[in-house]
């Protein structure tokens, strides 16, 4: 199948952070892309990559980076898909503070979705979301991922309450 | 012509910052509702209004709030629709780190796509990117947008080019 | 015996905190209430629960999250009782600032009591305070640990003291 | 009447915020002293002030103060009743986060309640949500309350949707 | 001449800042280039200027940009030349916090030499040390200047000193 | 010997981080008190040991504690010695942020020497320097102090340049 | 009279903040130099003034500046008095952070004692402090100032009281 | 060979981070001094150091330091070599923002080219991008080193695109 989102990452080493997406559109059946593109080692790479994706069907792109993190907002300058971004908190960042700033405060005319600091699972959630806006086998899915979560809090409530008794 | 876009913010004086949501989806020709929601002081309203929001055709929720900002987070408890969440800097916010961090923050399974503190102009774009995920006319308006800003820098480049000589 | 204050946690997970605040209780013989309930995965749950405490006999509530905290300040946004809300230093979150931050910065006219990053037990003391403002047995218990902290400290300050010897 | 809250503040300047508490009491009808208690200009004034609160009568403190704003903590060392602290922005404060965190970061032991950076409405709403836990007409005026604060956002949300058409 | 030097900057609005800069550089008499360069509004504009820059005989580029700042990093990315990045406190930024931690926290192989928060004067100094490494009218110059920096406080303290008497 | 120094802490586990000032005034041969005073476990302690510290011979006082850090505020308003502070990085601190402002924002009128977080053995040194300001012998060893520190760089500089050989 | 103690600071602008510790030297009687020394400027004139303070009779430095203040510091690098460092919330400063930190983090060896952001005035009264540590008559005017600030703000706290009446 | 180059350290223990800058610099073949220098404990070295640096046909000199770090300002204070800093997470560091702020935040007319935290190898980089400004074999080694960087990320993506198959 032709991958419909993509998840890219500024370095290999994100990808124990980025897995969540992956795992999530995998749950969801949403074929993706998955790879690395740096923005400041390979410019050009992220530049076609950025540029072509539309073409090529992606509908949504999802870009990990910690640090000076600027992948997210770059790949943002070069299309008009939307663009989820995922601050990393890499070896490198000062507590994470940098991936989230760099990520976040794009300027006017270029938005970036950011998710919360390593938060790579609301990003594929997001895609998802993003997706469901046209098709309603997703978005009936998303019912029932809400609809699970709610249910496995009111197992995990039950447990508590019964463990005092 | 019903709304398919939601712009709602916590309080009247969110107004000044939110506004420049509105003005995007107005230029991009987008229906949209743009109403007063407070997560803490009409929670029922809130809880309602993202609950019927899919049911009621909109696609895309923007919500703007300050200080202990809950608006974005909680909307995106009651729907699955994509949310997207505008920092304020309100009076009462500590340099608008509260804002952005109670609206970026989201635990697993409950994303909120958020964007730069007083981002608005960018919340209207991305909602535009996700409807324009399904709808080629939007698609080309973006490309246009993003040629126009492009031409502007390159206006401005020249300007500061010449009055130098 | 009917409980008159209740413990609620945004996530199993925050018990390891949670638990200082139940220790206290028990100590003071306040009977409590002590469950989950996520403001983001059960809204429902927490509407109802925040919604009927005080026909429930509850006095006061303690609620503590992390990350983008919402629990404390939308159970404030359903009842009119105190709610002390407990920053938890989860593994989500920026350095226990989302926490503090979306706990504290409540807007006017919706109150939430807040405590240290992690001070579950502090308040566990709170609300023992707050029910002893019309419960004279519980004032004298307070009277009595304040006594005992004291002599611990002066204890603790005699080994000091003599170790040097 | 005798007083039965108390507000105090470090110094005469905090008073303009600190009166957002002292109105707040007043409409609900609650009866409180009004002062300057300095912890570091008059210790001896702050403990026999919090030493002597209990016996005189008062059921809660609230105390605002600003830079290392040690006055709702001492005070908090002093007695066993509820402590409410205001964090004031004062002008020797940097951006606020000192006020805040001096209150916020009691040890276990000693709670303070701690409401936002210039806060002192809330703090007044939390006096009066602290003494209805034993006093049903204030809890009723607190329904009144929140229910009148929940139809001026309708009525403002009404105004914002009218004003586009 | 031939500008052997490169002033650029995220938007016409940054020359208010970045001027210090380009006065440094006439002081010095150094020629150089003075334009807008949009990172994330003309990607391409960047990357050809980028690019192109060592063989149209620039030695440094100087870049300032303001909240999620890509400009200097990715100019960086695209040339081996030095490149100064100055943090722009712009409207948009978060107290200058987003502009330093975007343009410092560069990856490990991509340098970018960063100077205080809108400090584009000594971007002008930094740039002209460089050209002074082989350059020795400039490296005389730098030493004239930096006396006369010490002369001028010398001659200030001297003021101070005597306004006492 | 009678102590003309002392050194007080909030909490016994304090004890790992004093114990620098403590073997800095052995050093240097200075007698000094070491001892418990919690600020908010035992606030009558804290003020007799304050008020009677110079009458008691005490010429300066070290006094450290962590989170919201009230002892050497709270021991500067009992005393007009002077007070060294030491930010304690302790366990309910958020990354000794809470314990460095809540020390060193004092208010006009009563000052607090801070030194850095857990910097305990500078609090030594700096009572020493003040005490030799009256007392020569003190001064000397402190010149041979600094002198030895000098030389103890200038050796692992020959190390380290030697190894490269 | 030969002055004991000295105002120094990094620039002539500084002197708006600085003022605060002339005027308690005044009021105190303490003889004091007042001048601008620049560490980065005028190295060498910070050194030598540094150096010779205490054979000229100084008995404590205090040390003003701004952004990467490195007065205070480098002052406690070339003397052994003791030295209290001011941090100045100056124009190019980052919300006074940078100034704090700069002087506040000295590694052990070389201690500052440092004091609020721009709280000249209890650098002053810091001095006064040390200088009483052998003098009485200091003393004594140290107790009888603080016995006045004790007075003022009880003559506020009536006044406040009061004006409810 | 002589030295064109200086890596200097505030500590021994700053070897682990400024290593990398060694090693850059040898891989690149440029021959360096490599030592400590302390700016607090060593400030007559420090001096020395850096005034004679250029005599000595030092081009660059790349300073490290952590806490409150002044060795990189303070060289540039006795020089007009371009100096690189290094902001060093040292043990006594709050989190690293008082290394980063007291490098980073130079006034007016004493810069230093900051690079990120502990980032020794962008300090390695940049003063080979500074000596290539004079130097073809250098700057082709740089184009070498970038091409080689990119081949690598494109072969780092090749496999976790492959992984997946």
């Amino acid at each position: 199948m032709k991958p419909i989102a993509a998840i890219i990452m500024g370095s290999q080493s994100d990808l124990k952070v980025m897995q969540d997406a992956a795992d999530v559109l995998k749950d969801f059946g949403v074929d993706f892309d998955l790879t690395v593109v740096s923005a400041h080692r390979t410019p050009d790479r992220m530049r076609s990559y950025a540029s072509e994706a539309r073409a090529k069907g992606i509908k949504v792109i999802i870009a990990g980076a910690g640090g000076a993190a600027h992948l997210p907002g770059m790949v943002a300058a070069y299309t008009t898909l939307p663009v989820i971004g995922v601050p990393v908190k890499s070896s490198n960042s000062i507590d994470g503070w940098d991936s989230v700033l760099s990520i976040l405060q794009m300027p006017g005319g270029v938005p970036v979705a950011t998710v919360a600091l390593n938060g790579a699972k609301n990003a594929g959630l997001l895609a998802v979301q993003i997706l469901a806006t046209s098709d309603k086998t997703l978005a009936k899915k998303l019912d029932a991922y809400k609809k699970k979560m709610e249910d496995d809090v009111i197992k995990s409530a039950g447990v508590m309450e019964k463990s005092r008794k």
